[in-house]
């Protein structure tokens, strides 16, 4: 959020004070690591202060990453420890004060989009995503982990408990149109398109009233949002997660395989991950 | 459910003993004011009275408009304050008795279908509508106001919370193919099957036992139907709205434009809502 | 499970000691009575007391039944009133420690698979069907009963509550397209390439971590899983329907007409409910 490149992997582009967009831009494959929640709350810290804004839209500077996945190397800071604003770990604390604000979040899907990057985009208000250009997945079960971060709460609401299984179990890619069948987007839309629809429904959605919709989301938000208990449950659980040996290993295989270091890989590792262990 | 015309806004045509229809039939377009509302509690203590009914079937006798929408020139007579046998307001009290009542609810749905008709439709047990002539929406948010009779509590178990959001805040209509697609209605049929569709279901659940009927809808009410604690907070919540100055405003400008008066402005207002104020 | 043809309705195929297949293999139909219940019993135990299992993919050796129905001739034993591992009566206690084993159960679908067979598939944590040959419903309510193993509780969160009363209220079949449609199962495969899709995700998750698995099934089914609340009014309900006269008289009807005898009528019986007591 700050003008110097090396530390900015959020651009914000102020279309007005009603309708922002926030575009990811942290080369060479947008991982999410410590600076790109830091990122994030320094732009929940901007939006709580910006009482005319109505709708953020998220999208990347890269085509083919929109958020990769967590940071497998360490480089976590200390947001898995340190609190935010609503007093859960920062990590929980960011999506949940999304999912809450009276402001209107938006995916704007391209590329791959994996594990906490998946739970990023479950967290926001609506999801829209390429048709042709989407790797959507929880692939966190084939590294020996499990979701951390909302997706094994928010997925069976959104697309049942069967579906949600396949996603979390099955640990693999969902494409565009798969991901709109199972509801896990609320549309794929053809690449060509996908720019103007969304851009159009922001448009349209910033030239209403703040207060209808704000109280609008609240009360969706009352009946569909996973309670804090359940996500601690699954935050703490992940945490532990990290510590096993198994966990360790497939971490380092994939590391070593090219992992956060490759662009092939990067773009095709969940696909790998049924024969990760064998030679 | 008089003989009048000029009083008649439901035409009741009992198929049979255990089947009826229930025709709207209030022209211009069908507007949902306290009239309506009087013809549904009307209906809905014969429904009650009637112990060898199975089912009854909802459509309307203009194919352009099922219901259009709540009457925004002020038409709405007590329904708001005096309260239905239920004990709730008599808008909450006609949804809420048509949900838990052991008769089957099945809406037919051509046309325009939009806010409280929306409501209305989500409140019934199953939703038909016609691939080629359905505009079904929510598009309070757009006037300035929000979903005040279930349709923010009912959409996110149906559809899930991300596409209740785009229903809800982007305040657009959703064509037959879409809202099928979202789960919005049990599905599309095209227009000139959707009759011998609708009948053909309702006959075979009208040669079903009541009973039998009646235990499996409570059954499935038991983990679907959403509290009257949820319920009531939104109805509350609209009443509310519908003070807002920012609402009375755009309500003024719809009306204006052409709303409730011209035929083609009703059948399209909700596209024009994203420049609703522009000059 | 044991070697006698005779009474084995279930094959145990140990293709890894990671990964299962079970085969109902009780001819004519595959009838669901106590002694698939036994099987399903004896197998639990199996799955119980194998640290190194990961997936177990049901399957029929029939491609016209997966599993039939319930045996509406009486032959079921005592597995409405003893109890099982889990302290519910066994036809419960067998879904319920389906849903909570920390193994994956995988349902392969191709033929006909109603009532207490649907019950089991939607105890099962993913279905896959044949595209072209699954014909799969709860046809209870058509037969003057209403589902009593879990189906009332289990479809609303799949399908929602409007796609749940129809399948339930109008006791019809679906084919794996429409049921793939309303997520009845996760998707409907052309039946050439539903072995080979669904052996590869089988093996897929049978080479993760077991500790992974089980904690991500897990935390899902916190989200997801009804209560034994629910889940136990149904089958309560259901024991005292099935002494209810007009139940009674239907079933006696489905069986003169040839249910669980001829083979035509087995396969098309549910589209005769809307008319099974005219002469």
């Amino acid at each position: 959020m700050t003008k110097t490149k090396s530390t900015v992997p959020l651009r914000l582009i102020e279309e007005t004070s009603d309708y922002w967009r926030v575009v990811f831009d942290y080369p060479p494959f947008n991982i999410v690591d410590a600076t790109i929640f830091e990122g994030l709350q320094e732009l929940l810290g901007r939006m709580e202060a910006s009482p005319s804004l109505r709708v953020v839209v998220f999208e990347s500077a890269n085509p083919d990453f929109y958020l990769s996945h967590f940071d497998l190397t360490g480089k976590i800071g200390n947001i898995m420890s340190a609190v935010g604003a609503s007093g859960l770990p920062i990590l929980m604390d960011t999506f949940v004060r999304l999912t809450k604000s009276p402001v209107v979040s938006i995916a704007k899907i391209r590329g791959c989009v994996r594990g906490v990057s998946s739970e990023f985009v479950l967290a926001c208000d609506m999801r829209f995503a390429s048709r042709e250009n989407t790797r959507l997945g929880q692939p966190e079960v084939g590294v020996g982990l499990h979701p951390g971060g909302g997706g094994t709460e928010r997925l069976p609401h959104l697309v049942g408990r069967g579906r949600a299984l396949e996603i979390v179990l099955g640990a693999n890619d969902f494409d565009g149109d798969t991901a709109e069948r199972y509801g896990y987007v609320n549309r794929a839309v053809p690449d060509a398109e996908l720019d103007s629809f969304v851009d159009a429904l922001a448009r349209r959605i910033a030239s209403f009233d703040r207060r209808a919709i704000a109280a609008a989301k609240h009360l969706v938000n009352q009946v569909s949002l996973p309670s804090a208990d359940r996500l601690l449950d699954a935050f703490t659980s992940f945490g532990t997660a990290l510590t096993w040996p198994e966990a360790q290993q497939r971490i380092q295989a994939l590391l070593e395989r090219g992992l956060q270091r490759e662009d092939d890989f990067e773009k095709r590792w969940p696909e790998m991950l049924g024969t990760l262990l064998e030679t």
